[in-house]
């Protein structure tokens, strides 16, 4: 099956359209037809080279939304018809521990991500730019009724990426939260923070963004180059997320922790950090790491959202926009995320 | 009450025999005949000036178990002629957050050290390398009956430095906990942790104390001076305890770690050390640090190690030969605590 996509031709040249195949679908896949795509900041790393090489032609896109056009004849868990979601992840082992304990992001066989990867029959995985995908069944997800699919496209990595640190360390009622950076996935972590009952607060670079930050649900929000931030909220939090994949001060970050407190980082900066390890001792601290979520757990925090009318802040935009909208998320120009119609892409 | 005892009479000086003041019996306070003080490495560092200036002359000793010969008129705890003992704190504010929630040792306003702190009286603490003591009664803890109470002492310090850590992150039946570092915490880490249930292994820079390692409970044993040692034990622990305070490559034991395993720090370096976030991001994982442990927590622990007949392997020795210890533990050359006999102090 031959089908219009977005691809990057080689690194760090403007993605153009194009033409590719996908697989028949097999007894356990899924024909998805792609309604909406999220553009990921790792989308723009990834097609740039930044994070090693990569196999070109390449289409990125692992925030997608379709609806079901097709099952394959032991597929039981989608229908025809269906409103799906497929996030950073295609395939994993199935067998190891990890991925029998629902952190298939974690297989030790290596899961398959959506794009760039070696998928199970050899053949390297185009994402979601593209009008249609084949995907097994058991890495598709269900995007509940009611929720806009447009909005619900980012949920599939923003979303769960936040979600499943925000959960797995406790934030909730008489919980109180921080989040590191308001961009695309910052924006997701407040919503969800604040719907999981936490005291929310924004820690970002300035006050530009304050109003919004309130409006998503922020209860507080301080300008980190304020240096007065660091020793008014000193021992404040009880957990932390940190959405900015640059270094930063780790140390000053986990001063603002209180006794038993976790920061945790949803990204990486590409450089090793530096670390005063009694920022941990002395207040019994622990500095995490966390990536994407399981697919149980994608389809919790999609069911979680929809529960509570969360989306993603988005800004609608045709395929022909696609090398625009990366300038503009390089410039963190976006209230929070674009998201391609691909109706436009064919 | 002039009371014979052993300090540093200036940096990096040999200790020498002296008389010092201890205060009056106040109404909450406990008067210890001091029976046997464990030679902590922490004392050595103290004394030395490698943490900042001390005021001299310091008596070290945070590892305090005696007799007790007199109470305060409100004390409730404790009667003449219990067994006792003092760890590395003697008074907190006992009313921030972190005191009402029993961890004295992260006090907001500051816990007072055992020696070259500022008691609330304005006097300098001094520690347990003497004959008698007097401390807050809320501050001493009973040595439950049936335990030697020289082997006791390092419990103090040693045993609650490893205790807590390994009680938080769930050291138990079916869970896999490394050791790094067989010296005085790291054998009470090895005998809490097999008493816990735990799956223990010693991870030491050489095998030289292998059979020690087995002896005190460790199921396995590694060197890591050997390069095989860290692709052999990928991914296999849920609970790595570092007992060493020199630098070492964490990244290298975080990938020792399985997902959603945690590296504690009981000790730190003196320099910040480097960390690469994608070993924490890869598989969910924590770098965490710990200090001591809470009065009640250090109550608790005595009690466990009584249940389980658990005391630190020492080696007695009279006050005169404290310069000594204080050489064999920089050489390494202990198994696996020094005590010194007060008896030997006057």
């Amino acid at each position: 099956m031959r089908v219009h996509a977005y691809a990057a031709p080689a690194a760090a040249e403007p993605l153009a359209p194009t033409i590719i195949e996908r697989r028949d679908v097999g007894p356990n896949d899924v024909l998805i037809e792609i309604k909406y795509a999220g553009i990921c900041h790792s989308d723009i790393h990834t097609v740039n080279g930044d994070w090693g090489s990569q196999p070109y032609p390449l289409v990125p896109g692992h925030e997608i939304v379709g609806i079901v056009s097709e099952v394959g004849a032991a597929v039981t868990r989608h229908r025809v018809g269906d409103r799906v979601g497929v996030g950073c992840m295609v395939n994993s082992c199935g067998e190891c521990t990890n991925c029998r304990n629902g952190d298939e992001q974690y297989c030790l066989n290596g899961m398959v991500p959506t794009y760039g990867g070696v998928d199970r029959d050899g053949t390297i995985t185009q994402g979601g730019y593209s009008t249609h995908v084949v995907v097994d069944a058991d890495f598709v997800v269900s995007v509940p009724e009611g929720m806009d699919l447009a909005a619900a496209a980012p949920l599939l990595c923003a979303g769960i990426t936040t979600y499943s640190p925000l959960r797995r360390w406790g934030a909730g009622p008489g919980k109180k939260v921080a989040v590191v950076g308001l961009g695309g996935l910052g924006h997701m972590a407040v919503k969800i923070a604040h719907a999981l009952g936490a005291e929310v607060t924004v820690l970002s670079q300035s006050l530009k963004k304050q109003e919004d930050g309130l409006r998503l649900g922020a209860d507080h929000y301080y300008a980190t180059s304020d240096p007065d931030t660091f020793s008014r909220l000193s021992g404040r939090f009880d957990l932390i997320v940190n959405t900015v994949s640059a270094r930063v001060d780790v140390d000053a970050y986990l001063g603002l922790l209180a006794v038993d407190g976790t920061l945790v980082n949803v990204g990486a900066p590409a450089e090793p950090l530096s670390l005063d390890v009694f920022s941990l001792i002395g207040a019994r601290r622990s500095y995490a790491g966390s990536m994407i979520g399981g697919i149980a757990e994608t389809q919790e925090m999609l069911d979680f959202c929809a529960q509570h009318h969360i989306g993603a802040d988005i800004e609608l935009i045709s395929a022909d926009r696609i090398n625009e909208a990366y300038e503009r998320v390089l410039a963190s120009d976006v209230r929070y995320r674009f998201v391609i119609d691909t109706a436009t892409l064919g």
